[in-house]
């Protein structure tokens, strides 16, 4: 495994916010890295940040890395993979940070050759800033990077991409593609879609002018995600749906039994009911904190 | 006017976040303050933080004030009102920082004794950390400060409740009952609520030791406002079921239509509509962020 530890050749394609992020942290544990990005100013800035060691304006200047990192919206994997694939030898690793896997699965199984390993990867990171030029180094500290693999991947291929998630501070988690998929659906979908729903139910009132001075700093920290990636969201819904319109239909219950417990009007139960859910939010924030810290 | 301005002898009755903060911010301004807290350790902290001039463990040492603010849990009002009453003397101006009005108006009505001048407030201002210890003197700044006063009320009245709001940093707008509570159940009640509902849909979950690892700052910031204090929330939720229920309606009719919009798969549309939200959201933080540092 030693070609697999620091000085390993990786190239990034696509140096947003996540691609940039992980080019810096990267670069910091020793690896040596190759970005590619379309647009020219996107390279030069992320030169500029010392974030790659080589800005590619050629997808095909990736493909002689040992470990290639799609950091790209989900919906551009398949085109990302016909456009490598003729390049690719045999032994290389492909990976990616998308937010769903089964899709992404599926299109690397079919699209890219023989002898070249997929394996999975999504690190739980992000924020509604876009772009190389809020990249951070520590994006990635003490934040679950899921490493999804096919059944077929050489265990070798698997530990790179495990050594790699480990670099950035980010603490690795296998599990399987359907598994992710609905997990994601619940703890990442839903939110950035209820944040988007509050959004609308606010922003595009009619009378929104009006209520504008009624609202403050819940308003904004409950629809922060309203002001995420718009490409990178409807990707995820285009490419997770069934476990999202699943997990929605959930969440559609739990307000409907709220709506309940509030016109019932026991006012105990309503009491214990917000006091266990503040018990339960402030045990995870504990743990988000405790690892980000460890 | 003169006996309004800074110098004034105003009351606090409870000591928390908003009591806290709104005792530091009119200290500063030069009003003289007296805190009422039933807990001698909050009232020792109150003193400690210069929070108060005075603290007071018995209610009726508050009588004495020009003008007497409520800051306690919004269902504790009747019977701080009852209490209260037999003490104040005619011109006593009264004033409150609960979230509901409509509510608190009329128990102002039916309890407080002819010549004693009520004139509801609210300041939109808030955090998920309860307790006077968290108070802070610039907490109001540059948030509106709603001033609900019922027809009868004298302009004068009217006047020194929105002085003392001014003097916070806070912006008042004046705005009938009915009119605010709506508005708040859309900007603020159905908010939290969704992130109550987000919370029980994560941390009740059986699975959730398995599905934490999974979740990150998305959940943490949609759920913040389940962290936030539950027997406020509770209270609202009882003070003004009515609005809420019909906001909570509107919003689940929001989250049916963009599953519809997900179900569809007019990729197209939703990107178009993500794109929207994103603006408008954005538009609002920079509202919040113009106000709160002119």
């Amino acid at each position: 495994m030693n070609q697999r530890q620091p000085g390993t050749r990786v190239a990034i394609v696509g140096l947003g916010l996540i691609g940039g992020s992980l080019g810096l942290a990267l670069r910091k544990a020793g690896y040596h890295l190759t970005g590619f990005a379309r647009r020219p100013a996107v390279r030069r800035q992320a030169l500029a940040l010392d974030a790659v060691d080589v800005a590619a304006s050629d997808l095909r200047e990736t493909a002689a890395a040992e470990i290639i990192v799609l950091a790209v919206p989900v919906l551009s994997t398949p085109a990302v993979f016909r456009q490598l694939a003729p390049q690719l030898s045999p032994g290389t690793i492909v990976t990616d940070v998308a937010s769903t896997k089964a899709r992404v699965l599926n299109w690397a199984a079919e699209l890219l050759p023989a002898g070249v390993h997929f394996v999975g990867g999504h690190p739980m990171a992000g924020r509604e800033t876009a772009g190389v030029e809020h990249a951070e180094a520590t994006l990635f500290r003490g934040r679950t990077w899921c490493i999804v693999a096919p059944e077929a991947a050489p265990p070798a291929a698997v530990e790179a991409v495990t050594t790699l998630a480990t670099a950035t501070g980010a603490l690795p988690l296998a599990l399987d593609a359907a598994t992710h998929d609905a997990a994601v659906a619940s703890t990442s979908h839903v939110p950035f879609l209820a944040a988007k729903a509050l959004a609308e139910a606010a922003f595009l009132q009619p009378d929104w002018p009006r209520l504008q001075p009624l609202a403050s700093t819940g308003l904004r920290d409950t629809t922060r995600l309203a002001s995420g990636n718009a490409l990178m969201h409807r990707d995820i819904c285009v490419s997770n749906r069934a476990a999202i319109l699943q997990q929605l239909d959930h969440f559609r219950e739990r307000l409907a039994a709220l709506a309940t417990l509030i016109r019932q009007g026991d006012d105990e139960e309503l009491l214990a009911y917000f006091e266990r859910l503040k018990t339960e939010r402030d045990r995870f924030v504990t743990y988000l904190d405790q690892r980000r810290n460890a």
